[in-house]
Protein backbone atom coordinates (compact mmCIF):
# COMPACT_ATOMS: atom_id res chain seq x y z
CA UNK A 1 0.00 0.00 0.00
CA UNK A 2 3.03 2.52 0.30
CA UNK A 3 4.53 1.66 -2.99
CA UNK A 4 1.43 1.00 -5.49
CA UNK A 5 2.30 1.51 -8.89
CA UNK A 6 0.39 1.56 -11.92
CA UNK A 7 0.39 -2.32 -12.24
CA UNK A 8 -0.19 -3.45 -9.18
CA UNK A 9 -2.89 -0.68 -7.58
CA UNK A 10 -5.75 -2.84 -9.39
CA UNK A 11 -4.88 -5.70 -7.05
CA UNK A 12 -4.66 -3.51 -3.58
CA UNK A 13 -7.82 -1.86 -4.40
CA UNK A 14 -9.23 -5.43 -5.14
CA UNK A 15 -7.62 -6.40 -2.17
CA UNK A 16 -8.85 -3.94 0.23
CA UNK A 17 -12.74 -5.59 -0.48
CA UNK A 18 -11.92 -9.14 0.52
CA UNK A 19 -13.73 -8.06 3.76
CA UNK A 20 -16.83 -7.01 2.10
CA UNK A 21 -19.53 -9.09 3.87
CA UNK A 22 -21.56 -8.90 0.57
CA UNK A 23 -19.96 -12.01 -1.58
CA UNK A 24 -21.70 -10.66 -4.78
CA UNK A 25 -20.96 -6.76 -3.79
CA UNK A 26 -17.63 -7.79 -3.70
CA UNK A 27 -17.88 -9.86 -6.78
CA UNK A 28 -19.22 -6.38 -8.67
CA UNK A 29 -16.83 -4.43 -7.85
CA UNK A 30 -13.70 -6.85 -8.34
CA UNK A 31 -14.88 -6.74 -12.23
CA UNK A 32 -15.66 -3.28 -11.91
CA UNK A 33 -11.96 -2.12 -10.75
CA UNK A 34 -10.71 -3.96 -12.88
CA UNK A 35 -12.52 -3.02 -16.23
CA UNK A 36 -12.48 0.66 -14.66
CA UNK A 37 -8.75 0.36 -14.25
CA UNK A 38 -8.25 -1.56 -17.79
CA UNK A 39 -9.82 0.86 -19.41
CA UNK A 40 -7.12 4.01 -17.83
CA UNK A 41 -4.17 1.58 -19.24
CA UNK A 42 -5.43 0.66 -22.46
CA UNK A 43 -6.23 4.14 -23.56
CA UNK A 44 -3.44 6.28 -21.60
CA UNK A 45 -5.72 8.25 -19.99
CA UNK A 46 -4.46 11.98 -19.79
CA UNK A 47 -5.29 13.81 -16.37
CA UNK A 48 -7.27 16.08 -18.66
CA UNK A 49 -9.59 13.31 -20.31
CA UNK A 50 -10.13 12.06 -16.61
CA UNK A 51 -11.53 15.67 -15.76
CA UNK A 52 -13.70 15.94 -18.64
CA UNK A 53 -14.92 12.86 -18.09
CA UNK A 54 -15.52 13.75 -14.02
CA UNK A 55 -17.24 16.78 -15.42
CA UNK A 56 -19.44 14.79 -18.04
CA UNK A 57 -20.70 12.63 -15.06
CA UNK A 58 -21.23 15.77 -13.03
CA UNK A 59 -23.45 17.39 -16.25
CA UNK A 60 -25.61 13.97 -15.70
CA UNK A 61 -25.75 13.86 -12.74
CA UNK A 62 -27.52 17.76 -12.43
CA UNK A 63 -29.75 17.47 -15.26
CA UNK A 64 -31.10 14.43 -13.76
CA UNK A 65 -34.73 14.91 -11.71
CA UNK A 66 -37.57 13.46 -10.50
CA UNK A 67 -38.98 13.30 -14.55
CA UNK A 68 -35.63 12.87 -16.08
CA UNK A 69 -33.06 10.10 -15.74
CA UNK A 70 -29.48 11.18 -17.99
CA UNK A 71 -28.07 7.99 -16.44
CA UNK A 72 -30.50 5.66 -17.94
CA UNK A 73 -30.22 7.77 -21.41
CA UNK A 74 -26.44 7.77 -20.98
CA UNK A 75 -27.05 3.36 -20.23
CA UNK A 76 -29.17 3.44 -23.30
CA UNK A 77 -26.91 5.32 -25.87
CA UNK A 78 -24.24 3.00 -24.64
CA UNK A 79 -25.88 -0.23 -25.59
CA UNK A 80 -25.72 -0.86 -21.88
CA UNK A 81 -29.58 -1.07 -21.26
CA UNK A 82 -30.19 -3.11 -24.34
CA UNK A 83 -27.25 -5.48 -23.21
CA UNK A 84 -28.67 -5.77 -20.24
CA UNK A 85 -31.95 -6.91 -20.72
CA UNK A 86 -30.63 -9.56 -23.31
CA UNK A 87 -28.64 -10.92 -20.88
CA UNK A 88 -31.60 -11.09 -18.63
CA UNK A 89 -34.27 -12.33 -20.91
CA UNK A 90 -33.01 -15.05 -22.76
CA UNK A 91 -35.98 -17.21 -23.80
CA UNK A 92 -37.48 -19.81 -25.75
CA UNK A 93 -37.69 -19.63 -29.55
CA UNK A 94 -41.19 -18.09 -29.93
CA UNK A 95 -41.31 -15.98 -26.95
CA UNK A 96 -41.81 -12.40 -27.65
CA UNK A 97 -38.68 -10.41 -27.07
CA UNK A 98 -37.94 -8.08 -24.73
CA UNK A 99 -36.35 -4.60 -24.88
CA UNK A 100 -35.51 -1.19 -23.49
CA UNK A 101 -37.53 0.00 -20.44
CA UNK A 102 -36.73 3.54 -21.11
CA UNK A 103 -37.09 6.31 -18.54
CA UNK A 104 -40.78 7.08 -19.35
CA UNK A 105 -42.37 4.20 -17.29
CA UNK A 106 -45.05 5.56 -14.23
CA UNK A 107 -46.28 3.50 -11.94
CA UNK A 108 -49.77 4.96 -11.88
CA UNK A 109 -51.05 4.94 -15.07
CA UNK A 110 -54.74 5.76 -15.57
CA UNK A 111 -56.95 2.04 -15.77
CA UNK A 112 -58.64 2.09 -18.95
CA UNK A 113 -61.59 -0.65 -20.06
CA UNK A 114 -61.33 -2.79 -23.08
CA UNK A 115 -61.51 -0.55 -25.96
CA UNK A 116 -61.02 2.30 -24.21
CA UNK A 117 -59.22 5.62 -24.79
CA UNK A 118 -55.49 5.29 -23.88
CA UNK A 119 -54.49 8.96 -25.82
CA UNK A 120 -56.73 10.93 -23.27
CA UNK A 121 -55.96 14.03 -25.31
CA UNK A 122 -52.81 13.29 -26.11
CA UNK A 123 -52.35 14.09 -29.93
CA UNK A 124 -51.88 12.49 -32.63
CA UNK A 125 -53.48 10.36 -35.67
CA UNK A 126 -56.15 8.09 -34.25
CA UNK A 127 -55.10 4.85 -34.11
CA UNK A 128 -56.77 1.34 -33.39
CA UNK A 129 -54.74 -1.29 -31.26
CA UNK A 130 -55.55 -4.63 -30.96
CA UNK A 131 -54.14 -8.03 -29.91
CA UNK A 132 -53.93 -11.37 -27.90
CA UNK A 133 -52.09 -12.67 -25.23
CA UNK A 134 -50.78 -15.77 -24.78
CA UNK A 135 -48.29 -18.36 -23.52
CA UNK A 136 -45.59 -20.53 -25.41
CA UNK A 137 -48.19 -23.27 -25.95
CA UNK A 138 -50.16 -21.40 -28.04
CA UNK A 139 -53.01 -20.84 -25.56
CA UNK A 140 -54.62 -17.75 -24.72
CA UNK A 141 -53.42 -16.31 -21.31
CA UNK A 142 -56.52 -14.98 -19.33
CA UNK A 143 -57.04 -11.05 -18.30
CA UNK A 144 -53.41 -10.30 -18.71
CA UNK A 145 -52.37 -7.08 -17.23
CA UNK A 146 -51.23 -4.35 -19.76
CA UNK A 147 -49.51 -1.35 -19.24
CA UNK A 148 -49.00 0.64 -22.54
CA UNK A 149 -47.32 3.91 -23.09
CA UNK A 150 -46.15 6.26 -25.95
CA UNK A 151 -44.93 9.86 -27.45
CA UNK A 152 -47.33 11.84 -28.91
CA UNK A 153 -47.37 13.26 -32.05
CA UNK A 154 -44.55 15.84 -31.28
CA UNK A 155 -42.29 13.15 -29.69
CA UNK A 156 -42.99 13.94 -26.38
CA UNK A 157 -43.84 11.53 -23.54
CA UNK A 158 -46.55 13.59 -20.90
CA UNK A 159 -43.91 13.60 -18.36
CA UNK A 160 -41.91 15.94 -20.26
CA UNK A 161 -44.54 18.31 -20.26
CA UNK A 162 -44.18 19.01 -16.71
CA UNK A 163 -45.87 18.18 -13.84
CA UNK A 164 -48.82 20.22 -14.39
CA UNK A 165 -50.08 17.60 -17.27
CA UNK A 166 -52.40 15.17 -16.28
CA UNK A 167 -51.24 11.71 -17.62
CA UNK A 168 -51.77 11.02 -21.11
CA UNK A 169 -50.69 8.17 -23.91
CA UNK A 170 -50.53 6.20 -20.91
CA UNK A 171 -52.46 3.70 -19.38
CA UNK A 172 -53.42 0.20 -17.92
CA UNK A 173 -56.21 -2.54 -18.99
CA UNK A 174 -56.65 -5.91 -19.02
CA UNK A 175 -56.74 -8.49 -22.03
CA UNK A 176 -60.29 -10.55 -22.06
CA UNK A 177 -61.00 -14.28 -20.68
CA UNK A 178 -59.52 -15.03 -24.05
CA UNK A 179 -56.41 -13.49 -23.77
CA UNK A 180 -57.64 -10.35 -26.39
CA UNK A 181 -57.55 -7.06 -26.19
CA UNK A 182 -57.93 -3.87 -28.53
CA UNK A 183 -57.94 0.39 -27.04
CA UNK A 184 -57.98 3.42 -29.24
CA UNK A 185 -54.71 5.81 -29.25
CA UNK A 186 -53.13 7.73 -31.36
CA UNK A 187 -49.79 6.43 -33.94
CA UNK A 188 -46.34 6.16 -32.89
CA UNK A 189 -44.16 8.46 -34.07
CA UNK A 190 -40.06 8.64 -34.21
CA UNK A 191 -38.88 11.02 -31.81
CA UNK A 192 -35.24 12.22 -30.56
CA UNK A 193 -34.58 10.84 -27.19
CA UNK A 194 -33.77 14.14 -24.96
CA UNK A 195 -30.91 15.73 -26.45
CA UNK A 196 -30.11 18.69 -24.88
CA UNK A 197 -28.15 17.87 -22.18
CA UNK A 198 -24.92 16.29 -21.96
CA UNK A 199 -25.53 12.54 -23.49
CA UNK A 200 -27.03 14.80 -26.44
CA UNK A 201 -23.66 16.82 -26.62
CA UNK A 202 -22.07 13.28 -26.29
CA UNK A 203 -24.57 11.70 -28.99
CA UNK A 204 -23.11 14.91 -31.90
CA UNK A 205 -19.66 14.60 -30.61
CA UNK A 206 -19.70 10.97 -31.81
CA UNK A 207 -21.59 11.73 -35.25
CA UNK A 208 -24.66 9.77 -33.99
CA UNK A 209 -28.56 11.14 -34.25
CA UNK A 210 -30.52 11.15 -30.84
CA UNK A 211 -33.38 9.40 -33.02
CA UNK A 212 -35.48 6.52 -32.07
CA UNK A 213 -38.04 4.57 -34.90
CA UNK A 214 -41.37 5.00 -33.74
CA UNK A 215 -42.75 2.58 -31.15
CA UNK A 216 -45.73 1.53 -28.99
CA UNK A 217 -44.29 0.13 -25.00
CA UNK A 218 -45.80 -2.65 -23.49
CA UNK A 219 -45.40 -4.18 -19.57
CA UNK A 220 -47.03 -7.11 -19.55
CA UNK A 221 -47.56 -9.49 -16.75
CA UNK A 222 -50.05 -12.32 -15.94
CA UNK A 223 -49.60 -15.26 -12.56
CA UNK A 224 -47.50 -17.89 -13.82
CA UNK A 225 -45.47 -15.89 -16.78
CA UNK A 226 -42.12 -13.95 -16.89
CA UNK A 227 -43.10 -9.89 -17.21
CA UNK A 228 -42.74 -9.12 -20.35
CA UNK A 229 -41.54 -5.66 -21.21
CA UNK A 230 -41.01 -4.11 -24.78
CA UNK A 231 -42.31 -2.56 -27.68
CA UNK A 232 -43.62 -3.07 -31.10
CA UNK A 233 -41.76 -0.50 -33.50
CA UNK A 234 -43.70 1.10 -36.42
CA UNK A 235 -42.47 -1.00 -39.92
CA UNK A 236 -41.24 1.47 -42.57
CA UNK A 237 -39.84 3.82 -40.04
CA UNK A 238 -36.59 5.69 -40.95
CA UNK A 239 -34.76 5.15 -37.94
CA UNK A 240 -35.11 1.31 -37.57
CA UNK A 241 -31.40 0.46 -38.31
CA UNK A 242 -29.59 3.17 -36.36
CA UNK A 243 -32.44 3.39 -33.27
CA UNK A 244 -30.36 5.73 -30.83
CA UNK A 245 -30.36 2.96 -28.33
CA UNK A 246 -30.23 -0.24 -29.86
CA UNK A 247 -33.48 -1.76 -29.09
CA UNK A 248 -34.82 -2.76 -32.14
CA UNK A 249 -35.52 -6.66 -32.99
CA UNK A 250 -36.94 -7.78 -36.04
CA UNK A 251 -39.39 -9.74 -34.43
CA UNK A 252 -40.96 -6.88 -32.46
CA UNK A 253 -41.42 -4.38 -36.36
CA UNK A 254 -45.65 -4.64 -36.92
CA UNK A 255 -47.81 -2.67 -39.59
CA UNK A 256 -49.66 0.55 -38.85
CA UNK A 257 -51.97 -0.46 -41.49
CA UNK A 258 -53.19 3.19 -42.81
CA UNK A 259 -57.59 3.32 -43.24
CA UNK A 260 -59.37 6.16 -45.33
CA UNK A 261 -61.94 7.67 -42.97
CA UNK A 262 -64.53 6.45 -43.20
CA UNK A 263 -65.82 3.73 -40.58
CA UNK A 264 -63.76 2.88 -37.52
CA UNK A 265 -63.21 -0.48 -35.68
CA UNK A 266 -64.61 0.80 -32.74
CA UNK A 267 -68.28 1.12 -35.14
CA UNK A 268 -67.56 4.75 -35.00
CA UNK A 269 -67.45 6.59 -38.07
CA UNK A 270 -63.72 8.96 -38.43
CA UNK A 271 -63.91 11.82 -39.81
CA UNK A 272 -59.79 11.66 -40.61
CA UNK A 273 -57.40 9.01 -41.82
CA UNK A 274 -56.80 6.65 -38.89
CA UNK A 275 -54.48 3.52 -38.30
CA UNK A 276 -54.75 -0.13 -36.93
CA UNK A 277 -52.15 -2.36 -35.41
CA UNK A 278 -52.38 -5.73 -34.26
CA UNK A 279 -49.84 -8.11 -32.49
CA UNK A 280 -49.71 -11.14 -30.75
CA UNK A 281 -47.77 -11.19 -27.31
CA UNK A 282 -45.99 -14.66 -26.55
CA UNK A 283 -45.23 -15.20 -22.72
CA UNK A 284 -42.77 -16.63 -21.44
CA UNK A 285 -44.12 -19.02 -18.90
CA UNK A 286 -42.30 -18.89 -15.20
CA UNK A 287 -39.32 -21.43 -15.00
CA UNK A 288 -39.04 -21.99 -18.86
CA UNK B 1 -28.71 -3.09 -35.59
CA UNK B 2 -32.54 -5.01 -35.89
CA UNK B 3 -31.01 -8.33 -34.73
CA UNK B 4 -28.25 -7.92 -32.01
CA UNK B 5 -28.00 -9.76 -28.92
CA UNK B 6 -25.87 -10.09 -25.59
CA UNK B 7 -22.67 -11.29 -28.27
CA UNK B 8 -22.98 -8.51 -31.05
CA UNK B 9 -24.35 -5.44 -29.23
CA UNK B 10 -20.64 -4.52 -28.48
CA UNK B 11 -19.52 -4.28 -31.81
CA UNK B 12 -22.87 -2.57 -32.85
CA UNK B 13 -22.09 0.04 -30.58
CA UNK B 14 -18.59 0.74 -31.74
CA UNK B 15 -19.03 0.81 -34.71
CA UNK B 16 -22.04 3.32 -34.55
CA UNK B 17 -18.79 5.64 -33.50
CA UNK B 18 -17.33 5.46 -36.89
CA UNK B 19 -17.91 8.85 -38.00
CA UNK B 20 -16.88 10.45 -35.12
CA UNK B 21 -13.91 13.33 -36.31
CA UNK B 22 -12.55 13.41 -32.98
CA UNK B 23 -10.11 10.03 -33.52
CA UNK B 24 -9.30 10.40 -29.78
CA UNK B 25 -12.76 10.33 -28.37
CA UNK B 26 -13.89 7.35 -31.27
CA UNK B 27 -10.85 5.42 -29.43
CA UNK B 28 -11.88 6.50 -25.77
CA UNK B 29 -15.66 5.54 -26.16
CA UNK B 30 -13.94 2.11 -28.23
CA UNK B 31 -12.43 0.91 -24.99
CA UNK B 32 -15.34 2.51 -22.59
CA UNK B 33 -18.07 0.86 -24.81
CA UNK B 34 -15.88 -2.60 -24.71
CA UNK B 35 -15.15 -2.67 -20.89
CA UNK B 36 -18.45 -1.47 -19.43
CA UNK B 37 -20.23 -4.34 -21.65
CA UNK B 38 -17.70 -6.94 -20.38
CA UNK B 39 -18.42 -5.83 -17.33
CA UNK B 40 -22.03 -6.29 -17.59
CA UNK B 41 -21.43 -9.73 -19.28
CA UNK B 42 -18.58 -11.09 -16.58
CA UNK B 43 -20.81 -10.75 -13.58
CA UNK B 44 -24.06 -11.31 -15.40
CA UNK B 45 -25.28 -8.25 -14.39
CA UNK B 46 -29.35 -8.50 -13.13
CA UNK B 47 -31.62 -5.67 -14.13
CA UNK B 48 -31.74 -4.75 -10.35
CA UNK B 49 -28.20 -4.19 -9.75
CA UNK B 50 -28.32 -2.49 -12.91
CA UNK B 51 -30.60 -0.16 -11.67
CA UNK B 52 -28.91 0.20 -8.18
CA UNK B 53 -26.13 1.31 -10.12
CA UNK B 54 -28.29 4.23 -11.63
CA UNK B 55 -29.70 5.22 -8.44
CA UNK B 56 -26.45 5.04 -7.00
CA UNK B 57 -25.06 7.36 -9.16
CA UNK B 58 -27.61 9.77 -9.47
CA UNK B 59 -27.32 10.43 -6.13
CA UNK B 60 -23.60 10.93 -6.53
CA UNK B 61 -24.52 13.48 -8.85
CA UNK B 62 -27.07 15.20 -6.50
CA UNK B 63 -24.39 15.74 -3.40
CA UNK B 64 -22.18 16.98 -5.74
CA UNK B 65 -21.82 21.02 -5.58
CA UNK B 66 -19.23 23.49 -6.62
CA UNK B 67 -17.39 22.71 -3.04
CA UNK B 68 -17.92 19.00 -2.71
CA UNK B 69 -17.06 16.93 -5.78
CA UNK B 70 -18.34 13.46 -4.87
CA UNK B 71 -17.72 12.02 -8.47
CA UNK B 72 -13.65 12.80 -8.10
CA UNK B 73 -14.28 10.74 -4.02
CA UNK B 74 -15.98 7.93 -6.26
CA UNK B 75 -12.70 7.94 -8.86
CA UNK B 76 -10.59 8.47 -5.53
CA UNK B 77 -11.97 5.10 -3.42
CA UNK B 78 -11.63 3.30 -6.37
CA UNK B 79 -7.98 3.98 -7.02
CA UNK B 80 -8.71 5.70 -10.69
CA UNK B 81 -7.20 8.88 -9.60
CA UNK B 82 -4.04 7.28 -8.28
CA UNK B 83 -4.10 5.76 -11.26
CA UNK B 84 -4.10 8.35 -13.81
CA UNK B 85 -1.78 10.33 -11.72
CA UNK B 86 0.70 7.01 -12.09
CA UNK B 87 0.18 6.80 -15.79
CA UNK B 88 0.83 10.01 -16.37
CA UNK B 89 4.10 11.49 -14.07
CA UNK B 90 6.43 8.56 -14.78
CA UNK B 91 9.28 10.18 -13.79
CA UNK B 92 13.61 9.76 -13.87
CA UNK B 93 14.44 8.55 -10.54
CA UNK B 94 14.86 10.82 -7.84
CA UNK B 95 12.38 13.37 -8.69
CA UNK B 96 9.44 13.66 -6.04
CA UNK B 97 6.63 11.25 -6.55
CA UNK B 98 3.25 12.45 -7.58
CA UNK B 99 0.29 11.58 -5.90
CA UNK B 100 -3.72 12.32 -5.92
CA UNK B 101 -4.84 15.93 -6.08
CA UNK B 102 -7.88 15.53 -3.83
CA UNK B 103 -10.98 17.54 -4.52
CA UNK B 104 -9.74 20.05 -1.97
CA UNK B 105 -7.69 22.48 -4.31
CA UNK B 106 -8.68 26.20 -4.38
CA UNK B 107 -7.66 28.25 -7.70
CA UNK B 108 -7.64 31.29 -5.87
CA UNK B 109 -5.77 31.04 -2.24
CA UNK B 110 -4.25 33.24 -0.01
CA UNK B 111 -0.51 34.69 -0.79
CA UNK B 112 1.72 34.64 1.81
CA UNK B 113 5.78 35.75 2.37
CA UNK B 114 8.03 33.70 3.23
CA UNK B 115 7.87 32.47 6.93
CA UNK B 116 4.16 33.80 6.93
CA UNK B 117 1.10 32.43 8.53
CA UNK B 118 -0.48 30.05 6.19
CA UNK B 119 -3.34 28.98 8.86
CA UNK B 120 -4.84 31.96 9.34
CA UNK B 121 -6.54 31.16 11.90
CA UNK B 122 -7.49 26.98 11.15
CA UNK B 123 -7.47 25.31 14.43
CA UNK B 124 -4.14 23.14 15.50
CA UNK B 125 -1.05 22.35 16.93
CA UNK B 126 2.14 24.82 15.78
CA UNK B 127 3.90 23.56 13.37
CA UNK B 128 7.00 24.96 11.56
CA UNK B 129 7.87 23.77 7.78
CA UNK B 130 10.80 24.64 6.01
CA UNK B 131 12.43 22.76 2.87
CA UNK B 132 13.90 23.61 -0.67
CA UNK B 133 12.73 23.14 -4.31
CA UNK B 134 15.69 21.40 -6.38
CA UNK B 135 15.71 20.10 -9.77
CA UNK B 136 16.97 16.45 -10.52
CA UNK B 137 20.67 18.01 -10.91
CA UNK B 138 20.72 18.69 -7.31
CA UNK B 139 20.54 22.11 -8.09
CA UNK B 140 18.07 24.68 -6.28
CA UNK B 141 15.05 25.84 -8.76
CA UNK B 142 14.82 29.79 -7.75
CA UNK B 143 11.44 31.22 -6.71
CA UNK B 144 9.96 28.14 -7.08
CA UNK B 145 5.90 28.95 -6.53
CA UNK B 146 4.58 26.70 -4.08
CA UNK B 147 0.60 25.89 -3.26
CA UNK B 148 0.13 24.56 -0.29
CA UNK B 149 -3.07 23.43 1.47
CA UNK B 150 -4.26 20.89 4.47
CA UNK B 151 -7.00 20.02 6.63
CA UNK B 152 -7.46 21.21 10.20
CA UNK B 153 -7.77 19.32 13.37
CA UNK B 154 -11.00 19.03 13.51
CA UNK B 155 -10.33 17.39 9.69
CA UNK B 156 -12.10 19.38 7.64
CA UNK B 157 -10.68 22.05 4.69
CA UNK B 158 -11.99 25.54 4.88
CA UNK B 159 -14.17 24.78 1.91
CA UNK B 160 -15.65 22.02 3.86
CA UNK B 161 -17.09 24.98 6.39
CA UNK B 162 -19.41 26.55 3.64
CA UNK B 163 -18.76 29.50 1.77
CA UNK B 164 -19.01 32.29 4.51
CA UNK B 165 -15.51 30.91 5.81
CA UNK B 166 -12.29 32.51 4.28
CA UNK B 167 -9.55 30.41 3.58
CA UNK B 168 -7.66 28.81 5.75
CA UNK B 169 -4.77 27.12 6.12
CA UNK B 170 -4.19 26.95 2.20
CA UNK B 171 -1.88 29.52 0.80
CA UNK B 172 0.63 30.41 -2.37
CA UNK B 173 3.90 31.59 -1.79
CA UNK B 174 7.18 31.39 -3.63
CA UNK B 175 10.64 30.22 -2.81
CA UNK B 176 13.36 32.17 -2.41
CA UNK B 177 16.10 32.33 -5.07
CA UNK B 178 18.40 29.40 -3.48
CA UNK B 179 14.74 27.23 -3.95
CA UNK B 180 14.46 27.57 0.26
CA UNK B 181 11.06 28.17 1.62
CA UNK B 182 9.59 28.57 4.95
CA UNK B 183 6.25 29.00 6.77
CA UNK B 184 4.02 28.74 9.37
CA UNK B 185 1.07 26.65 9.46
CA UNK B 186 -1.08 23.77 11.94
CA UNK B 187 0.38 20.14 11.98
CA UNK B 188 -1.58 17.49 9.80
CA UNK B 189 -3.89 15.45 10.91
CA UNK B 190 -5.31 12.17 9.83
CA UNK B 191 -9.23 12.21 8.63
CA UNK B 192 -11.78 10.64 7.04
CA UNK B 193 -12.81 11.82 3.63
CA UNK B 194 -16.60 13.09 2.86
CA UNK B 195 -18.59 9.79 4.04
CA UNK B 196 -21.62 11.00 4.69
CA UNK B 197 -22.84 10.61 1.08
CA UNK B 198 -23.35 7.28 -1.42
CA UNK B 199 -19.71 6.57 -1.48
CA UNK B 200 -19.21 6.79 2.08
CA UNK B 201 -22.10 4.44 1.92
CA UNK B 202 -20.23 2.56 -0.15
CA UNK B 203 -17.06 2.09 1.76
CA UNK B 204 -19.21 1.00 4.38
CA UNK B 205 -20.62 -1.56 2.47
CA UNK B 206 -17.46 -3.19 1.41
CA UNK B 207 -15.96 -2.77 4.91
CA UNK B 208 -13.72 -0.10 4.28
CA UNK B 209 -13.03 3.16 6.43
CA UNK B 210 -12.85 6.48 5.13
CA UNK B 211 -9.69 7.99 6.54
CA UNK B 212 -6.75 9.41 5.17
CA UNK B 213 -3.28 9.35 6.70
CA UNK B 214 -2.05 12.81 8.13
CA UNK B 215 -0.82 14.95 4.61
CA UNK B 216 0.37 18.50 3.38
CA UNK B 217 -0.84 18.86 -0.08
CA UNK B 218 1.90 20.27 -1.95
CA UNK B 219 1.33 22.13 -5.88
CA UNK B 220 4.98 23.31 -7.01
CA UNK B 221 5.74 25.18 -10.21
CA UNK B 222 8.54 26.69 -11.87
CA UNK B 223 9.21 27.66 -15.52
CA UNK B 224 11.15 24.37 -17.29
CA UNK B 225 9.82 21.36 -15.18
CA UNK B 226 6.73 19.40 -14.78
CA UNK B 227 4.33 20.72 -12.51
CA UNK B 228 4.49 18.56 -9.31
CA UNK B 229 1.52 17.77 -7.19
CA UNK B 230 2.04 15.58 -4.45
CA UNK B 231 1.61 15.41 -0.38
CA UNK B 232 3.70 14.78 2.45
CA UNK B 233 2.76 12.55 4.95
CA UNK B 234 3.27 12.02 8.48
CA UNK B 235 5.52 8.91 9.72
CA UNK B 236 3.91 6.73 12.12
CA UNK B 237 0.10 7.78 10.87
CA UNK B 238 -2.12 4.70 11.24
CA UNK B 239 -3.44 4.56 8.34
CA UNK B 240 -0.03 5.23 6.04
CA UNK B 241 -1.12 1.28 5.13
CA UNK B 242 -4.85 1.82 4.46
CA UNK B 243 -5.24 5.05 2.71
CA UNK B 244 -9.02 5.32 1.65
CA UNK B 245 -8.00 6.46 -1.79
CA UNK B 246 -4.73 4.66 -2.26
CA UNK B 247 -2.26 7.90 -2.55
CA UNK B 248 0.41 6.61 -0.13
CA UNK B 249 4.29 6.85 -1.77
CA UNK B 250 7.26 5.72 0.73
CA UNK B 251 8.86 8.39 -0.86
CA UNK B 252 6.67 10.93 0.51
CA UNK B 253 6.57 10.20 4.37
CA UNK B 254 8.86 12.53 6.66
CA UNK B 255 8.85 13.18 10.36
CA UNK B 256 6.27 15.52 11.81
CA UNK B 257 9.76 16.37 14.69
CA UNK B 258 7.67 17.06 18.20
CA UNK B 259 9.26 20.20 20.25
CA UNK B 260 8.25 21.11 23.78
CA UNK B 261 7.19 24.80 24.32
CA UNK B 262 10.18 27.39 23.94
CA UNK B 263 11.99 29.02 21.44
CA UNK B 264 10.48 28.34 18.00
CA UNK B 265 12.24 28.24 14.71
CA UNK B 266 10.48 31.87 13.82
CA UNK B 267 12.54 32.69 16.78
CA UNK B 268 9.40 33.50 18.97
CA UNK B 269 8.94 31.54 22.00
CA UNK B 270 6.03 29.39 21.90
CA UNK B 271 3.70 29.00 24.96
CA UNK B 272 2.85 25.31 23.66
CA UNK B 273 4.66 22.45 22.09
CA UNK B 274 5.30 22.51 18.19
CA UNK B 275 6.42 20.16 15.14
CA UNK B 276 8.76 20.79 12.83
CA UNK B 277 8.81 19.39 9.49
CA UNK B 278 11.45 19.67 6.62
CA UNK B 279 11.15 18.15 3.07
CA UNK B 280 13.08 18.44 -0.39
CA UNK B 281 11.59 18.18 -3.35
CA UNK B 282 13.44 17.20 -6.66
CA UNK B 283 11.20 18.78 -10.19
CA UNK B 284 10.81 16.28 -13.35
CA UNK B 285 12.77 18.86 -15.69
CA UNK B 286 10.83 19.50 -18.74
CA UNK B 287 11.16 16.66 -21.70
CA UNK B 288 13.12 14.26 -19.46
Amino acid sequence: MRNLDEDNITRAVIGMHAQAGNVRLRELMTSLVQHLHAFARETALTEEEWFQGIRFLTEVGHITTGTRQEFILLSDTLGLSMLVTALNHKKPEGCTESTVFGPFHVEDSPRVELGGDVANGAQGEPCFVCGTVAGLDGRPVPHAELQVWQADEAGYYDVQYGEDVPHRARATLNADAEGNFHFKTIRAEAYPIPHDGPVGRMLEALGRHPWRPAHLHFMITAPGYERLITHVFRNGDRYLDSDAVFGVRSSLIADWVEHPRGAAPDGTHSEVPFYTLAFRFVLNPDGA
